[in-house]
């Protein structure tokens, strides 16, 4: 029994999975972290990701060994609007690049050790090759500058292959980084960003695969339009339906689904960023077990990161998406695990 | 026969066989990157790191794989006067536990995938372990702040300890990061980034292990009085002489002798970058040679990466030390390499 009324109650269930994380092995964390060899607080940020890590899969926390990233791909109909300098064609062959091994989320992870899952949840052409699981919902989602992206049913489905393949996912591995493939859907990010964080469309709406002067104004048109069709009280739900996107709705299953298997979440980029405040406002217990793997050169993120209360890994101004920056990152919260596991104290150290 | 009348002929000779990186390659990567399936520019920093790489290490790079942190520890004679919040002891308590595999850069470098090889180049007590190399020149620097710190014998053979032990470690490692313990080292390194780089004191002088107060008005008084013994046109090989101390000598040798050995040297926080200031000063082509792998907190370090034009990887706060920032940035620098011989080109992926 969940008391979510406004929420389909399939989705109310799954939302409640979530367990908070554990702010007493946060707190005990930050105990051994000032007790070690080094200068208080001398590890920096790599200590707070210790001590989150701690609070999401105990103390010590675990080796992060087994590392994958869940991809998924759609299309989206405001695509066609010339928000973006690609056409909707190109989703479906970055897909098959990532199937094939090569596209830049395939080479990243391959770097790091992780696993690639390549999901199609509605491209526009079908993308059968071996190497993409299809969970087709649609053939991408509606216009959003014209009505809602997704009916009720698509956005619950999507949420639900999402949820699903992260858990069947965490049964072989130790952290899940989310990325995604979509042209188009920064317009979708940003209408997000704008409408969950109320943060104002000139922040919100950015370049993504590279628009300037007039695309950057219909993008923002676009995003202003949609964004006034939902009430004030919409709700995350609401505002997932309105705006879309299909591979957003399966990251946010995916996200709550990795958090019901307790494995942390590490995310990528803008369109991941949207999607964790989705998460965050269907169930905010979510938020603790998420980390920002990167600060993307989309100007709207830090806003996202900030109001998500998430300190980004990496900062280098990346903006490709797919997982990329979510791979990259996963080797230094590993790292900050292995800091609290098999670091010496300073007593321990000066008593030798 | 080398053109370098102001150092000793041993080490301009060292000097001289370090060859500037092919910037034909870099250019080359350039082009390459340009062409590969994402936006132009969407992988950031990540894309500039590919193409030093390819300058320093040829097109496609080859994979980072064996992958070492060499660690040179020696006490100064500074430590003494009340720089740091730890006694001189410390040094040889730190290098005992990077022996013992359980020192920040240990797990760290571990947790990435490297080896750790600890140097005692002249710490006050040896430090006689199984897993610590014995290269001591001296116990420890003289005190900087009344006289020289090294005496050119110390300095030369500090140097050539450092440039052997990288040429050694180069035949087994595909990059090589570099680190140090050395309680007092960030008055030394403060002093080098004031007389290499034109750093002022307030900007050079920064807490180190935790001083403030007192501390740091002693420590600034210090860095002040001991850079206004070296004339202008002292050179990097006086000042280095001038200021110390063992370890500093050492990491310069060992980024020449990576260098000299094909090697990309990866750098950690303030004191590896002074010593690249010194490294600099002797022979520019160095250089190219050289990665950040991140920007501490000491507030002269991102000082120093401009000056020497170097954009850290990582962005932690952290000032540990030790190679921890350099160990954690490998894996990093190693993708970007991968993307430049594994990615897709957007020709490719659009043909199929």
């Amino acid at each position: 029994m969940t008391d979510r009324p406004d929420l389909p109650p399939g989705l109310a269930e799954l939302v409640s999975e979530v367990r908070p994380v554990d702010l007493a092995k946060s707190r005990a964390a930050r105990e051994r972290l000032d007790a070690l060899a080094k200068p208080p607080g001398s590890l920096g940020r790599l200590e707070r990701l210790a001590e989150r890590l701690a609070g999401a899969t105990g103390l010590p926390p675990p080796p992060l060994e087994r590392r994958a990233i869940l991809v998924f791909a759609a299309d989206h109909g405001v695509a066609a609007r010339g928000v973006s300098a690609y056409p909707g064609e190109v989703t479906a062959a970055v897909l098959r690049a990532v199937a094939d091994g090569n596209a830049g989320v395939s080479v990243v992870a391959r770097s790091v050790g992780a696993e690639v899952v390549a999901v199609d949840v509605g491209t526009t052409r079908p993308v059968e090759a071996p190497g993409v699981l299809s969970r087709r919902i649609a053939r991408g989602s509606h216009d959003l500058s014209r009505g809602p992206a997704l009916s009720e049913d698509h956005a619950m489905r999507a949420i639900e292959v999402g949820f699903e393949l992260a858990r069947e996912v965490a049964a072989r591995a130790d952290v899940i980084g989310l990325g995604e493939v979509g042209i188009g859907n920064t317009t979708v990010a940003a209408a997000l960003a704008h409408v969950l964080a109320g943060i104002p469309p000139e922040i919100a709406v950015g370049p993504g695969t590279g628009v300037d002067g007039d695309g950057l104004a219909r993008k923002r048109a676009i995003v202003g339009r949609a964004a006034a069709r939902i009430p004030a009280s919409g709700g995350a739900w609401r505002t997932l339906r309105e705006l879309g996107g299909l591979e957003v709705a399966a990251l946010v299953g995916a996200a709550l689904g990795a958090a019901t298997a307790g494995r942390p979440v590490v995310l990528d980029g803008y369109t991941s960023g949207a999607a964790a405040l989705v998460a965050r406002g269907l169930g905010p217990d979510v938020a603790g077990w998420l980390f920002a793997g990167h600060r993307s050169a989309e100007p709207g993120h830090g806003a996202i990161l900030q109001v998500l209360g998430l300190e980004p890994v990496l900062d280098l101004s990346m903006r490709l998406g797919e997982g990329t920056g979510a791979a990259l990152a996963i080797p230094i919260l590993d790292a900050a695990g292995a800091v609290l596991r098999e670091m010496a104290t300073l007593e321990s150290v000066m008593d030798r």
